[in-house]
C-alpha cells in the first residue's frame, strides 16, 4: 500500500523524488546485432524475428487494404464513435498550434521569418502485449496528419494469428497513416531506422515501448535519426485540499498505478484527513480491479505526503516534475501560475488523467522520469521543423554591413567579413 | 579546388549528398573517465584537469565581477556597439517567437490550453582556441534571457593567463549570464551536468565544440540532461541561377571553407558559366585569406554541380538538407516555398551568411549532417518547455465521460474508466 509521509524536512525531498530505480540492463550490444542483421538481411530479417519473438510465420508484412476495410466492419460501432469524438478533440487542439508566418524587419532592409515544413517521413512504434494501444495511435497520428508528413509509417507486432487489433487498424487509417507493418519490438525500430524493402527508412521515429524498444530508439539516435523523447515508466503526481474528493483522488491513483508495476504515484496534500481518506478509497476500490496486482505492487513504491501548505506542494512537485499533475481542489484555476515543471496538468475535481489519455484533445505522449524539466510533450511542433529566412536588400547590407565586418574581424574570421565588404563595394560602385 | 560535375545522374545524388567521413573514434571511454572525475572529486578535478589541458593553474573557477567590469572597459567601442547591435536584432527576431496563450474548448466544458516555462537552469559551451566565439554567446544566450530562465551558466575555457577573452565577458555580461566558469572541454559539459562546488547542475546544456565536448553532451544525454542538438562540421548549400554574383558566390562559399577543414561546401547552379566565373573567383579571393589553407582544405570535399534546371537544384538540396542555404539570384523570394529542408535560407544575392551568422537577428546554432530534415535550429522554444492543461467542468466530464470509459474499456484498463465513473455517478447524485 501507498506508503504515508508526514512533513519531510526538506533535505530529504530530492530523495523522495527520485524514481524507482530502473534496471538499467546494457541492452546496445544487443539491440546493436539486430540493427546489423536488419541492415544486412531487410524483410527476410524481419520475418525471421518475428517469428522468433511473435511466435509467427508472416507472408506478408504490410497490412493490406482488405484487411482494413474488414477491421472497421469489425469493430463495434460505440468504439467507432468514441475513437472518432477523439479523433475531433486531438485534432481540434493541435490545429490551434499552427503558426503563422511572421515577418519582422529587425532593421530597414533586413527581414526575417521562420517557416513550417513537416518532417517528410515518420514512423510510430505501437506496442503490442495486453492491450492494443489505439490510442496512441491517435496521440501520434493526428498531429503527423496536421503537419502533412508525407511518409507516415506504423510498426506494431502482430498476434500468433499475424493479425493486428481492429482498434488499431481503424484509428490508423483515421489519421492517415500509409504504411502499416507487422513488426514489433527492436527489430521494428532497425527497420524504420535503415529501411528494408517493404519498411521506409524514417526521419524521425515516435511511441512507446519496452526497454529493448527504448534501448533501440536510443541507438537509432546515434544514427542520425531523431526520437520523439526519452523514455520512462508512467508517473501522475496529485496535489489535494480539503475540497478535494478522496473517491477521485483514490480513482486517479489507481489509474495511474495499473499501467505498470513500475508506476509512479504521489499523493501530496496540506491536511492529513484527505490522505487517511484517499488510502481507505484505495482499499476499497482496488479489490474491484481486473489488473490488482499490477496495481498493488506499483502502490509499493508510492508515497502520500503530507506537507505544511500548497506552497510546499507546489515546491515538491516543481522538484519532482511529474508527467502529469492533477490539482485536486475546487479553486484549482488559481493555483497554475505555480506550475514550473510538468508534462500535462489536470485542473480540478472533474479533470481526470483518463481525460487527457484519451479524448479531451491535448497529447497523451509527455515527458517521465523528470525530464518534464527540459522536455514538452508531443505536439504538432514534434512533426515539424521551423526553417528560417532571411532576405537582405542592398539598403539593408548598408544598415548592418558595418556591424558584421567588425564582428567577423574579431572572431579572426576575415572570408566572412568578405563576404560583406564585396557587396558593399558593389553598392558603392554603383 | 571544388570539383565540378556536370549533370551527375540522379542514383548517384545520395552519394554526392554524403558528408565527408567524420573520424568516429570512439571518445565514450575517455567521457566517461572524465565525468567519473568530475563526479568525484568536483571542483578540485577541474582545477586539475584544467592545469593539464589549457596550462593554467586557476585559483578561482568563476569570473569575477571585476573582470567583467574590466572587460567592459578594455574592449573596443566599435566592438561594443556591433555587439550591442546584433544583440537588439536577435532579441527582436526570438521576442516575436513568444506565443500567447490560446485557451481551446474542444467540447462544451472541456478546455485545453499551453504555457510556455523556462527552463530554470540552462548551460552554454563556449569553445576556447583561435577565435573568441562571442557571437555565440548571443545567439544562446539572448533567447535564454527572453525565456527568463533562472540560472544562464556559461563554461569556456581560459587562455593560458587564466583568462577569459573581453568580448566573451561582455556579450554574457549584455545577455544576463548568471554565472560564468573558466572550464572547457568534456569537463566542463561533466560539471554542468553532474554539478560542482562552483559550477551548478544544469537541465539542459548547449552550445558547439570538438570532438571531445560532443561525446560529452551525448554521454550528458545519457544521465537525463537535454541537449541542443547533436553537432557535425558546418555546411553551406548555394543555389545560383545566371543572375547571381560570382563574386558574392565566392565569398560566401569562402566564408564557409574558412570554418575548418571538415567544412562542407556545395555549389548548385542551371548554367555553366556561374560556376565557371565562380572557380575563378574563389582562386582570386582565396589568395587574400588569413586562413587560407584551412579554406583549400575544405574545398578539396566540395562540390560544385551543374543541373538541368532550378527545380532539381531544390530536388538535390532537399536531399543535402543543408544547414546553411544561399538562394543566390534576383529573383529568390519565389524560390522560397521549394524549400523543404535546411537549417537557415539566405534569400537573394545581398542575404550573406555571415549576416545570418552575427547579426540579422536568425539564430547561428542550427542542425548539421542532414539532421535539417528532423530538426529546427535553436530558436526561443529550445529554452522553453510547453506545458499543457485542461479544466473539465461537471458539463464536461458528462459531455466526454462516456467516450473516455469505452476507450479505456477497449484497452483493457479499468481504472482508467473507474477514474471517469465515479466522477460520472457524483454528477448524478447530486
Amino acid at each position: 500500500m501507498i506508503r504515508k509521509i508526514k512533513n519531510p524536512n526538506p533535505v530529504l525531498w530530492e530523495n523522495l523524488c527520485q524514481r524507482a530505480n530502473i534496471e538499467s540492463v546494457d541492452l546496445q550490444a544487443i539491440v546493436k546485432n539486430i540493427f546489423d542483421k536488419v541492415g544486412n538481411e531487410k524483410d527476410i530479417a524481419l520475418v525471421e524475428l518475428t517469428a522468433r519473438f511473435d511466435k509467427v510465420e508472416l507472408k506478408e508484412l504490410v497490412v493490406s487494404e482488405e484487411e482494413i476495410r474488414q477491421a472497421e466492419k469489425e469493430l463495434p460501432q460505440d468504439l467507432k464513435d468514441a475513437i472518432g469524438l477523439a479523433y475531433q478533440n486531438i485534432r481540434c487542439f493541435h490545429q490551434a498550434q499552427k503558426e503563422a508566418t511572421q515577418k519582422i524587419e529587425t532593421m530597414v532592409g533586413v527581414t526575417c521569418w521562420r517557416e513550417s515544413r513537416a518532417i517528410e517521413r515518420v514512423g510510430m512504434y505501437i506496442p503490442g502485449g495486453s492491450a492494443p494501444l489505439f490510442s496512441t495511435v491517435l496521440m501520434l497520428g493526428v498531429p503527423a496528419q496536421i503537419a502533412g508528413c508525407q511518409d507516415i509509417v506504423l510498426c506494431t507486432p502482430p498476434n500468433q494469428e499475424g493479425n493486428i487489433h481492429p482498434a488499431i487498424l481503424y484509428s490508423a487509417s483515421l489519421v492517415g497513416v500509409t504504411k502499416i507493418c507487422k513488426v514489433g519490438g527492436s527489430q521494428a525500430i532497425a527497420a524504420m531506422s535503415l529501411g528494408t524493402e517493404t519498411v521506409p527508412k524514417v526521419n524521425k521515429i515516435f511511441g512507446p515501448g519496452n526497454q529493448y524498444v527504448t534501448a533501440a530508439k536510443q541507438y537509432a539516435q546515434t544514427l542520425g535519426i531523431a526520437i520523439d523523447m526519452p523514455a520512462g515508466p508512467s508517473e501522475v503526481l496529485i496535489i489535494a485540499d480539503a475540497t478535494a474528493n478522496p473517491i477521485f483522488v483514490a480513482a486517479d491513483l489507481l489509474a495511474q498505478a495499473e499501467h505498470g508495476e513500475d508506476s509512479q504515484v504521489i499523493l501530496l496534500a496540506d491536511n492529513e484527513q484527505i490522505i487517511d481518506a484517499t488510502i481507505n478509497e484505495i482499499k476499497k476500490q482496488i479489490e474491484q480491479l481486473p489488473r490488482q496486482n499490477i496495481a498493488s505492487a506499483a502502490l509499493q513504491n508510492s508515497k502520500a505526503i503530507l506537507l505544511e501548505n500548497i506552497e510546499e506542494c507546489f515546491e515538491f512537485s516543481n522538484l519532482y516534475a511529474p508527467e502529469h499533475l492533477i490539482l485536486a481542489a475546487d479553486n484549482a484555476a488559481q493555483w497554475t501560475s505555480k506550475i514550473v515543471n510538468a508534462g500535462s496538468v489536470f485542473v480540478g475535481n472533474y479533470s481526470c488523467e483518463s481525460a487527457g489519455d484519451y479524448a479531451s484533445g491535448t497529447n497523451h505522449t509527455l515527458p517521465t522520469n523528470a525530464y518534464a524539466k527540459a522536455y514538452s510533450g508531443v505536439s504538432l511542433d514534434s512533426f515539424l521543423k521551423k526553417i528560417t529566412f532571411q532576405e537582405i536588400t542592398a539598403q539593408g547590407i548598408k544598415n548592418i554591413g558595418h556591424t558584421i565586418e567588425i564582428m567577423a574581424a574579431a572572431e579572426g574570421l576575415d572570408a566572412h567579413k568578405n563576404a560583406v565588404t564585396v557587396r558593399m563595394q558593389k553598392i558603392k560602385n554603383q
